[in-house]
């Protein structure tokens, strides 16, 4: 559980990425700080703006501080007919270590943290690379040493189904009071 | 109809803007030039560059130099069922008039080019501001005195089906040899 305190000081902090990736963001628009219920943000956990999420289409931006990783996750199909969510993380700024199903790295440049993690494909992204992952494609990513800011463009995002490999994982924070 | 030294001005033009704008390409990305055959870049054009246009969604970015006027059209329904484009723009740098259906603004800040207008509701996008449209609204939009970059975050693109208000306007470029 983060608390209030912990969630304006990532907020500062992704503040200070976005601006470093020319990004700006209008004064009323907020930035989602996720720990995935593990109260260790500085190893798990992401800062997203959310641009846009209609029933077509979905916008983010997402912020990794150094060395800090997004969970193992994926966006299954839904039982209401939607086929889950289709996204490209394209980069902005700084390194995105990205691994997806498939050939695993033989030496992968990211070290998970503590957790549950399968995949090792790796994919690196530097500012203007980017990649298309289908939908239900187990996947996690982790900043380079500079931190990381990536652009996200998807189908509509419902982050409370999305499945993470890991159990202990919340994806909806609890804030603490 | 543009030459190849018209466009290959047009795309250097549009790399400024674009550095402007913090947004990086990568070496193989290409930027479309849009003259809509009318043949008077400065004041109807468009330069774009499409990241992904998958058949669920579509990202680009789109550039404007001061005064450019992207002309009037809308993004009708397909007999495929296809609903039409859903699009939100986001200002990422300059300014942008955007005129979409609705109450005419008294006083629009943009003057159209030369051309067939019908819509003159007025919204002001600058960094960080964005508007979404619905499927099949009229809309045209004109860089301020900076130029501008617009992230257009949307549904699949099939530019050969809009519909242009002006019948002279063709949006698929023919580039002399």
């Amino acid at each position: 559980m983060l608390t209030r305190e912990q969630v304006a000081k990532a907020q500062s902090i992704a503040r200070e990425y976005l601006q470093k990736a020319g990004i700006v963001l209008s004064p009323t628009e907020e930035i989602e700080v996720a720990d995935f219920g593990l109260n260790d943000l500085d190893n798990t956990g992401l800062q997203l703006v959310t641009y846009v999420n209609t029933d077509r289409v979905c916008a983010k931006e997402l912020v990794l501080t150094p060395g800090q990783t997004c969970p193992e996750h994926r966006h299954p199909p839904l039982e209401n007919g939607y086929p889950g969510k289709e996204e490209t993380f394209r980069c902005r700024y700084g390194t995105v270590y990205l691994y997806v199903e498939g050939e695993p790295a033989a030496s992968p440049k990211a070290q998970p943290p503590e957790g549950v993690y399968t995949v090792f494909h790796e994919i690196v992204l530097t500012p203007g690379q980017q990649y298309t992952l289908l939908p239900n494609t187990k996947h996690w990513f982790q900043a380079g040493p500079e931190g990381a800011v990536v652009s996200e463009f998807s189908t509509p995002s419902f982050d409370e189904s999305d499945i993470f490999t890991d159990p202990r994982i919340r994806r909806i924070p609890e804030i603490a009071d």
